[in-house]
């Protein structure tokens, strides 16, 4: 690869995302990574604002995210929960004391006039985190599911329901009208940058939010920078969280296959476990194997040092 | 006195006043006793609507009040502070993780157009009061204390400024336009209406605003129940809080005799500490010596006995 080129933007959602940003983090120089999240689980709740995968993001890059739970904050307590219990107020949604504070100051700030960016921006930086954490847009868009329930958020479909509801149809309520975020835009037109990682997270509604931001796809499909994704169905099944479930109630084949098919032109690359190589092999995509289970900080980096080789193999055949 | 009379409205501040104020919801027929409380410091944080009084009041008669500090919950944590401080939030007013839920949970319903009064009433239920906790109006009145560095918002002065500044002038804003809880003009309309309680609580900025709200004082003045005061002031001194500070720099003496003389007209008896009693004894009132400092839960008790004695001596001497 061109040395002079050591820009990194990963496209993430929450959990699976962040683990392999942690990764990249590792092993990018400090300040030359920008993961771009996800803002479609954004929501309000308690009238606070919520970005359940930027703080699981900050959370995770920091070293104080809860290990156990695959969200909120490491040595959590839930003193303000069993409180708010008791007086009534709606508990389903579990809110940590420690985490409360990022949504409390998160919704002032936004009152007092900040954008999403601005605020996500100080937060990596008093939180001592290198790299760029950047909304996918500073407009609202909200994720809803179509379910034989009606039209669920999505917090309330996952945290709510636990996953149960039949997703039938997906929509991202406002993305029509939601701009870019500029220093995504900026970034990917970047002379310096060396690789575009799209994590493995949700493909319907972790990444698709982000791709389905006007402009985004434009922008990706430009890029001179080689885009390679990583596979988050494992042997036919998702990790964490619902998307195996989702992907079937919705018609779609569960592999990492066809979600390889699914970023298609996009890609240069397409990492996928060991485990899915063979059912990959037909794809008009060059494959890239790897262990795609990412269990300690070791697969991490692993992992995201792989997904980096596979990039700058591509600079290197286009050279 | 008569023994269909069984209420007993008190009026309240903060701490002095909810101590004596337990003290009569332990003798008073559960469900008897309404305690009107003071509005005026309540401001708005970090986005969140906080009700000082009202909520050291229902601490306090829930038995969950801090009683080291004299505001805020016993068994307290303060996690989401520390948290907060971490991402450059206000941290100047000290919110702890169980605190933090009744303001999170009023803030909510306030926007979702519930008034004050049936979000304490419920508050009140929930935490298991049977006494009635009621905000001197719906309305908000914000008290403003003018200092040599200008107005300053009560809970600045009195939390950020550590009530250094010199008061010079006080300002109830709002109370002009507020109207008067019609739950204490009812009760002090009511035939059973047995006494009114004005709690040891600041004269000047806890029962102040009370009185200043429109038609409250007219109220006092027309309810055929006696009113009975106990003095805040000590041997000259406040109990807790800027009460003789700030009355030196306004001007007014110090002196459990000087409160005396500003309720006047309203007060059918004025219990003092037997410390001060020599000094009002040329004051145009009933005098009832008592122990007015309650260090006990049996002197709060004590306190209130005295104070419903001499209401009721009042209804005797009526009669």
């Amino acid at each position: 690869m061109p040395w002079d080129r050591d820009l990194v933007v990963a496209l993430s959602g929450g959990i699976g995302g962040a683990k392999l940003a942690l990764g990249l983090s590792r092993i990018v120089e400090p300040g030359n990574l920008m993961v771009v999240t996800n803002t479609g689980d954004d929501f309000e709740h308690l009238g606070l604002a919520i970005s359940p995968d930027i703080d699981t993001m900050l959370y995770t890059l920091a070293g104080i995210d809860n290990q156990e739970t695959g969200w909120g904050r490491a040595d959590e307590t839930w003193n303000f929960l069993a409180a708010l219990t008791q007086l009534g107020g709606e508990d389903w949604f579990r809110l940590g004391d420690k985490d409360l504070a990022i949504h409390v100051e998160r919704t002032r700030r936004l009152a007092a006039g900040e954008t999403l960016s601005q605020i996500t921006a100080d937060f990596c930086q008093r939180l001592g985190i290198a790299s760029h954490v950047v909304p996918m847009s500073d407009d609202p868009v909200r994720t809803q599911l179509g379910t034989g329930e009606g039209w669920l958020s999505f917090q309330d479909y996952f945290v709510r329901q636990r996953c149960l509801p039949v997703v039938t149809e997906i929509d991202f309520a406002g993305v029509a009208e939601a701009e870019p975020n500029p220093l995504l835009l900026d970034a990917l037109a970047h002379e310096r940058l060396r690789a575009v990682v799209i994590c493995p997270s949700n493909p319907l509604i972790s990444i698709g939010p982000i791709l389905a931001v006007p402009g985004v796809w434009d922008a990706l499909v430009a890029a001179t920078a080689p885009i390679v994704a990583v596979a988050p169905i494992i042997g036919g099944q998702s990790v964490k969280g619902p998307t195996a479930k989702m992907m079937r109630e919705l018609g779609i084949e569960v592999s990492a296959a066809e979600i390889g098919r699914r970023y298609g032109e996009l890609l240069a690359a397409y990492v996928v476990d060991h485990e899915d190589l063979a059912e990959c092999a037909d794809l008009d995509l060059r494959i890239v194997p790897a262990q795609a289970l990412m269990t300690t900080a070791d697969d991490r980096v692993a992992l995201a040092e792989a997904v980096l080789d596979a990039a700058d193999e591509s600079w290197s055949r286009a050279l």
